[in-house]
Order: C-alpha cells, then sequence, then structure tokens
C-alpha cells in the first residue's frame, strides 16, 4: 500500500469529505484543495497535502477526483485561471463526480484530450449525506440512485455510493480502482457524458412518478378510499412504482420515509429541481419531447417558491393535498 | 352443488362471457341476458336460460352479475325501461363488474337501495382477453391489474382476474363466492364507488409512470445511451417501475410484452384513454388537481386520432420516439 | 304594454334578480320562484307573483326564465319532483340562463320537447355583478363576455348583459323579445348546447391567454425588463391579447382593473375553475385533445386550495411571481 | 452622404441580405462577410468590400452589425479564431440582430466590453421573408413581431422591421442611426439582453394563445359552432388574441393567412420551437415557473417530428384536429 501514488481531491463539500476519506482509508495519499481553507483542515492535520489551487493539485498528482455544486464550479475548476488545465500532466485522468450537465462534461473532456489527459463524468447517487438516522427494513432499499436516504455516517461515509460513469471505456479499469473505494456500484454507461445522461434520465422518472403517486393516492383519498389499501392495491398492480412502495408520499403509509417525518431529510424539492433543469436542457439540446418531465420541472419548480424548498420531494403530496377553500 | 340457486348474468362480451362461463364451471345454473341474442346461443346450447330482458332476469335470479362496456350501458340495464330495477326482488344481490364512473355506480347504488336490493361495483383488471399466447416467465408478472396480458385463454377464462369490490361490507362475503368463482383476488375497497375509483387511480399511476419510462428511455437513447444498460439502471433505481421493469416500451428491452411485437395485443391506447376519462372526471367532481394525470390524458387523446388507437398503450414510446424531419 | 303576458322567472340570485326586475321595467308581470322564500319578497311588495313551486310557475305561465348556479340545480327545477316539466303547458318557451354542462342542456331540451314544449340554453356573460364601481376609461371595454367587470349597477342591471343562445331557429326571436330586455347583445349561436358551449370555448381560451400573459410577463420582468414597457411591446406585437391588453394581471400596468386593486372584484377563480371544468368535460365527451385548456384547468383548480379562491382570475400572475424561498 | 464612414455587415443571408442593402440606400458603404463566399458576390459586384473575416470587419470597421442563425454562430464570429474580437477596435458599436439566449447576449457584452468597445442585442421581428406575396387589407396587420408574414419583398426589403434594442442606454442614438435604416420600430428595452428577453417573451406569448386559440376552436366546432361564428363571439369577447382576430388557425375563417393557404409560408413550426426552447433556458437559468410556455415548448416540439415543421406554426389546428380513428 505504500506504494499508491497521491491521488488529487479538489471539493470536500458534504459529499467531498466523506469520499475523500473513504480514499484514505483505502491507503491513498491525497492532495486536496477547496475554495474554504478551513474544509482543508482536517485533512493536513490528518497528514494529507493541502494544495494551493486546482492547477497546483494538477501539478502534483495524475488521478484527480472533482466533487462540485453545478456546471460553473467544474468549468472554472478545470478551465479557469488556476485550473486543472494550466498544469495538468499528459496522461492523467481526471474524473468529475459533479452532477452537472453532461454537454459541459463533453466541453470539458474536448479540452483535457487537448492536454493529453483522460477526462471522465461519474456522477454519484447518493447525494444527501446529512439524512436523519433511520433503523427500519425498508432502510436498504432507499438507497438508490439520486436519492439515497441513509445512516447517519452515509452512503458517502459507508461507501455505499452508486458511480455512473462515461468515458473512454479503455480507461474504466483505471477510474473503477478509485471509485471503488467509495462507492459499492461502479457502472460503465458509455462515452463521456452518459454518465449524466443516465443520472438525469432517473430523476427525471423519479419526479414524474412521484408526482403521479402522489396524484393517485389524493384522487383514491378523496374518492373514499384508505391511504393503506390504496398503497396496497397500487403495489400488486401496474401502477406499482419506487414511489408507491418504497417512498410512499402519503403520512403514516410507510415507516422510516420522510412522509412519516414531516417531509424532513431525504432528496430535497430544490435539488429535485435542479436535476429537472439538466433534464429540460438536454432534451431541448436533443430535440427529444418530454411532456410529463417539462410539466414536473416546473411543479418543483412553483415549489420552491411556496415554501416547499428545504422539504423532501415527496412533499408533492402534501402541496397538491391542501383543500380548497370553498 | 345441484342446490345452488341460479345466477343472473348480463353481458357477454369478450370478459362477460369466460366469466360466465367459470361460474358454470364451479356449479351455478345460470340465467343470462345480452343484447345480441347470438351470443346467448352457446349458453342455451350448454342448458342454461336465457332471459328475454334485464327485467326478466331480476324476475327470475336474486344474484345477477353485470358486465357492460360503459357508464351509459349500466345505466340501460339497471334503470332502462326493461331494465333490472322495473322487476328486481327485495334482498337480490347486484354486482356490477363494469369500469365506469364512480358518480354512476353510487347513483344506481341509491336506485337499487330504494328497491330493497343490494349493489355492489366490482371492476375487474385483465379486460384484455384476447392476448396473444406467451410464455416467457415475465408472462405471469404481467397479470396485473388493469393490463392483464394473458395467454390466449385469458385471465378471465383461466380465472385469474383480480376483482376491487365497493359497497356495504356485510355484504361482501356474498360478492365474494361468486367473484371467487371468476377471480383469483377479491379486494373488498369500501363503500359503493371506491372499487372503481381502486381502478381508475391505478391506471392513471400506470399511464403517468409508462408515458414518463417513455420519456426517460427517450430520452436517454438520444443522449446515447444503450436501452437495456439504460433500463437496468433504472430498475436498480428510484426510477424503477412497473413500465420500466415489466413491460418496458422499448423494442428489444424486454421479451413477450406488447413493445417487442409492433405494439399488438396487450391494452389499447383507446381503453387507457376511456380510463383516463374518468379520472378526469373524478378529479374535476372531487376538485382534486391531477396535473400529469390530466396531461396524460390529453396525450392518449392525442395518440387515438394520430393512429395509435388500436395499438398497445406502451406505444407512446414510438409515437415520441418518431424523428424531427429537420 | 298591458296587454303583455305574464313570464315566469325562477331563481333570484345575484344575478337573476337585477335581470326580472329588467323584464319588469319592460313591462311584462313576472310570476317569480327562488328555493329561498326572502328573495321573492320585494317582487311580492312590487306586485308580482309568487309561485310555490317550478311547477306552479309552469302552470301560470308559458314563457319561463331559468337562472341557477348549476347543472345539478338546473336539472332540479325542470326535472324534480315539483319541476316545470311536472305542469308545463304545450308551446311553453322555456329559456336557461344558468351556465352548465351543454350535454345536459340537450337532456333537458329533449324531455322539453317531449312535452311539446320548447328549450334554449342562453349563458349569459356579465355574471359578476356584485364588482366593485370602478370609473376609468378602460371600464367600458372591460364589459365582455363572461367576465362583466362591471360598475356597481352591474351589467345585469344595467341591461348590458351578452346572451349566447342556443336552439331551434324558429324560436329565436321570440327568446329575443324577452332577452333583448335584459342584455344589449343575443347571439344566436345554432343548435341546443351551442350557446353554452360558445361560453365555455371562450372562457377556455380566456383562461389560457391570462395565464400565459401572467408567464410572459413574469418571465420578462425577472429577466430585467420594466412591465409597462413589456406590456406595450407585447401589445403592439403577435403577443398582444385581451388579457394583455385590456386586463393586465400584472399590478400598476393598467389602471381600473383588479391587479391593480390586490385581485379583488373581477372575475373570482373559483368561477373559472368552475368554467374550465366543464371544458374538460365537454372536451372528454367529444374527444377533443386540450393540452392547454386541461393544464389551465388544474392550475386554476390548485390556485383555488391556496388561498386565491376568491380573488379575480388574473391573480394568476401573483401565484406564480411568488419568490423562490432560497 | 458621401462622409459617412463604412458600416461592417456580417451575416447576409435571407434576412442579413436585404438589411444590408437597406443601409445601402441609406448611403452606408459597406464591408461585407458570410462564411459563404458566393453570398459576398452580389455586394462586390455593388462595389461594396468583402473581407476575409469577422475579425477583418473588425479591423476595417468601428460600426458592425451582424445576423446569425444561433447562439453558437454569434459566439464563433465573435469570440472565435478569426473573431470580431480578435481586431475590434476601442469604441467600436456592435450590434447583434441574431435571436438568441440572452445570457450568451451577456456573455459576449462582457467580453466586447473588454475590449474597450459596446455591444448591443437588437433582435428583429419579420424574420421570415420568403413569406409568399398576399395582397388583402389584413396584410399590414400580420407584420408584426417575430410573425412578419410579408409580401414577397419582405419587411427587411421594405424596412419595415422592428428593432428590440438591449444595452447601454447612452449608445442607444448611436444605434438608432443604423436600425433606423432597417426598420420602422425601433424600441429601447433596457440592459443587454433585455431585447432578446423582449422578443422571446412575446414569442411565448403567441404560442400558447395560438395553442389556445386552435384548442378553443377545435372544441367548438366538435360541439356544433360554425367556425365564423365562433370566431366572431370570441373576437367580440374576452378570448379575443392576436391569434384569434388577425391569424385565425382555423382554414377557410380569414382570408390571407396562412390557414387559408395549407399553413404554407408564415412563421415556420421550426422557428416557434427554436423561440420555445430560447424561453425555456431563459425560463430555467431565472428559475421562472412556465407551466404552459413549457407544454406549448414540447407540443411545437412534437409537431416537428410529425411533418409539421415547415408549415406555419397556427398549422397546431390541423394536428389537434385529426380525427380519432375509432
Amino acid at each position: 500500500m505504500a506504494s499508491k501514488t497521491p491521488v488529487g481531491f479538489i471539493g470536500l463539500g458534504n459529499m467531498g469529505n466523506p469520499m475523500a476519506k473513504n480514499l484514505m482509508k483505502h491507503g491513498y495519499p491525497l492532495i486536496v484543495y477547496d475554495v474554504f481553507p478551513d474544509v482543508c483542515k482536517e485533512f493536513k492535520e490528518a497528514g494529507e497535502q493541502v494544495a494551493s489551487s486546482p492547477a497546483d493539485v494538477a501539478e502534483k498528482a495524475d488521478r484527480i477526483i472533482t466533487m462540485l455544486p453545478s456546471s460553473m464550479n467544474s468549468v472554472e475548476v478545470y478551465s479557469g485561471a488556476n485550473g486543472i488545465l494550466k498544469k495538468v500532466k499528459k496522461g492523467s485522468l481526471l474524473i468529475d463526480s459533479s452532477t452537472i450537465d453532461p454537454s459541459v462534461s463533453k466541453e470539458l473532456a474536448k479540452e483535457v484530450e487537448k492536454m493529453g489527459a483522460v477526462f471522465m463524468d461519474a456522477p454519484v447517487s447518493g447525494d444527501c449525506s446529512d439524512k436523519q438516522i433511520q433503523s427500519s427494513a425498508e432502510r436498504r432499499e432507499l438507497c438508490v440512485v439520486g436519492e439515497q436516504v441513509d445512516s447517519g455516517v452515509g452512503a458517502a461515509r459507508s461507501g455505499n455510493l452508486t458511480f455512473m460513469v462515461g468515458g473512454v471505456e479503455d480507461e474504466f479499469a483505471a477510474a473503477q480502482e478509485l471509485l471503488g473505494c467509495m462507492g459499492s456500484n461502479v457502472v460503465y454507461c458509455g462515452a463521456v457524458g452518459t454518465g449524466q445522461s443516465a443520472k438525469i434520465c432517473n430523476n427525471m422518472l423519479l419526479a414524474i412518478s412521484m408526482i403521479g403517486t402522489a396524484e393517485a393516492m389524493n384522487l383514491g383519498i378523496r374518492s373514499g378510499l384508505d391511504p393503506k389499501l390504496l398503497a396496497k392495491i397500487l403495489n400488486m398492480s401496474s401502477g406499482r412504482c419506487w414511489s408507491s412502495d418504497t417512498y410512499n408520499p402519503v403520512p403514516g403509509v410507510m415507516h422510516g420515509v420522510p412522509s412519516s417525518n414531516n417531509y424532513q431529510g431525504g432528496f430535497g424539492t430544490t435539488l429535485m429541481a435542479k436535476d429537472l433543469g439538466l433534464a429540460q436542457d438536454s432534451a431541448t439540446s436533443t430535440k427529444t419531447p418530454i411532456l410529463l418531465g417539462s410539466l414536473a420541472h416546473q411543479i418543483y419548480r412553483m415549489m420552491c417558491s411556496k415554501g416547499y424548498s428545504k422539504k423532501d420531494f415527496s412533499s408533492v403530496f402534501q402541496y397538491l393535498r391542501e383543500e380548497e377553500t370553498f
């Protein structure tokens, strides 16, 4: 293990921090960077190197993982004045685990390739590491793409993440070596950008089926059906979906899910709105009609301005449920 | 068995015919009626009584099952000039297995009650008895509420139907005695109309998740993902639903489903549009917002006029998939 | 004038009351009825006859106008136990000014015809007689179909209503004689039910263009445009519509409209939701796709449960406008 | 006039060509460039200078107008390897008349400003110069923002364009000097990007009200109303809009509009889908909910793949109108 070469890690936020630590546990020396110097401190104390900029990381490491909150941040870290590309070494492997626009991933890949290095997109599921601890049996099933509802240590901490990887297939094994230390599933999706696309498609379908479940449950309840009975019927039938059988949005139908905890924890409405914005952009640029996806986007957009932005995305049931006032 | 009293059966179409035969197999003498005299012939030859009108059935039997294509037909058969209500006996049990507007079911129940008899709504899943024979392992899983995709003999013939029953709970056991001869699942849903509501809610959620799956698969494919790989990712993730894991709408992803057979067989787009119309009516009368359900209704409405009316409802993928011509 | 035969008038609410009085002003003796006896009192004091039931009205008058709040009320007044049809005289002219489902109008027309009488539907625009007084120049332009925003005396009082009339053309002149006393426009639309359909189509398009105007104004404002300038540009361009140039939903853009008075007065969100429900029902029964109309319906449905039910329908701008909280 | 300094003109397509000629007519010497050398030929023969690249134009002229088909083209012409910015002189005035994403306009403005020059966005209405000749009185009214339906010479040729201008107000007079030679309306909208936003908002509202008109007309016709009568009622009522009173989408209702000419000419479905894509992008980036705008986008997106891409955008009536096949 002593022979392992250092790995660069840029972006030590809620997700990046525990991911980097899992690399350390597997014996990889790190060279870390974050715009907020404070978050680097604990890595310094643990004996890791702290770099002064992304360019500095690129000068010292030939394998780098980035974990950033938005497309704009990824562009800055790669192509900015002190970005990775200023100093990247030929043959380096650059893995971006941020969830961003696939077209941005492709742009970055092109620039990286010009420098003789390799870029892969590897967005991660389980991006809500600050979940409340839950102990029911259903808990495990909830550890799914994009909506990791995890115990306190978090999927990121426990190494239970799923990575969806896009890039040149020949390099996948090299990426897998690192990603496998941080996640239990590492799925190769195809060319650069397809990792992002896979995540975006899943989350769009998730949003649609969640709203659909909320509408169907609400309509049934107003028609006189008992919520638990209706959920049972749906789940033994063709209406069955993850949102109905694993993450039911109606309070009291299931234990251990946000709907039974006032929609706290889980996957926030704001994050869902962001992912649906990415789906919308992808659809517009590929000229793909997404009638329901687009409407789902607008619904979550509305919810963000109506006091639901920090609630779990299953709170769409509550949003629809409010009684008419006449 | 010889002591069983005769059961009335009105409506001997694709679904009613095999259902009635299952009652015969269980030893119930029948008194049948249909607007098309020809379809009664085979029952006469089998030794059953043929009545001259619904009223005539009501005079001769105190347990009657009706299986009719629309709200209007049910109203006619119960309240028409020669309808059941003209001759219904006190204490009779009338079970309507038609899929109709729950408010019509409630109206009928009131009129029946005035005559001292009992009405229950018991819509049935598996209403497509003319499916092609399929033998794969997935076949069994497809036998689900509302979209029975069944072997040639049909769920109705094999007695594999599911009944969702609404009505006075005290009478459920009596209904179950008969329905249990025709279906493997008989679920009590609550007051009159809730059987219809349960079916309507399921089918609305089904339509939403099917269109959502088609949109997500299409967006992924246009973004460069392999369809089978994308389906696999969705199915291990939170986008998973019956439409993605059991009835995938993309040709070639699964065997034994309509999408792999040019969208033949299955549950027709027209029937889905009809059920969504019922969902829309229920939502309007209960003042329930159904944003996605309502849009799904319009999409299937459009498809009916674009040549998809007789294709399976999963053909929405094909509808969305057509390439732009520029 | 003394020779005029009495006219029956059933339904003396906000709209019916001033309409009936306009008939009186034109010298027609009345025979009135309302479920609330109190509202008949002032007519009794004015020397008019008060009947004991709709049947009683039908016995005493051969021309009857009905003005009721919903389909259900119309059915009761015509076909109920003490309904008009119990005593209607051959050759009577029955005019229903209620806004109801056109298919209900057609049903009623059939029943009336069986009794040898004539039925016409004549829904009215200007159904909000309790508007606040407004005196700006724009005021007059606001007196339009369905959204009469009128001075204190009200379009109904001033006889400025528009009637859209459906029924046998030969009888139109007879209807016009009476309706012309209550409204300045009496438009013949075609067969029974087409009066309702014309009103429903207009109000659906109104709802769509109002929401569209709200979205476009909101998007422009968030993009940095001045609201008044944007309204001016739209109104000289192809985006121009009644909602943008006569009833702009953005506070401060126009004077004398509800948006400049905290969305008070005008045409309430609840009433718009009701009319969109009728549009939805018509579309479902005629199998007409109404993608935007259907979504508009859902949006007004949502607003009713979010505190907007009593505000003017242009408050959809406010509903969309609320800022995101992050 | 001889003293006028030369004006650069980049992009000589359907719109740019007649616009440049109008500048010539007003006595401005030109320095032109287009990626297709052939289109420059006629300007060379007319005695104008032809440059070898955008950079070359920038070296020779200090006032430049660009008219390009997409955001990507504008970026290339300004920031590309041989782009304007390589040689732009301090104090130059750069006016982009392309219809592009307002955020791209803002990006370009920043880069231009860094070079000490000035950038303004000035998208134009009347971007369909290849309209069929029409001579009816309505013709003039059709010359409106974004949907110029013009005689053969075109609004661009006749100098009847409308420019919506965004940029520093102090520079507006200078821009107006040139734009006034090519258009009859030059409207100052505010900061850079607001010209684009104004056009995008108008076209979004136009798309919504056009689809709404098509839905309302279709619903009315299926309900038994005569199309011309219904149009008349809408146009005297609150449903009135440019799409109903000036550009009615139902064949036979109006003369001189695309709907009466098999939807040829006019503003193509593809162009509308493009503009709605820009609206969608703006809405996503400003977090503005556009429920109807977004659905309108998807509807035009669908139409593009169903054979409507080259038809006028009012053909949405035809798209919705197709009869159900059962």
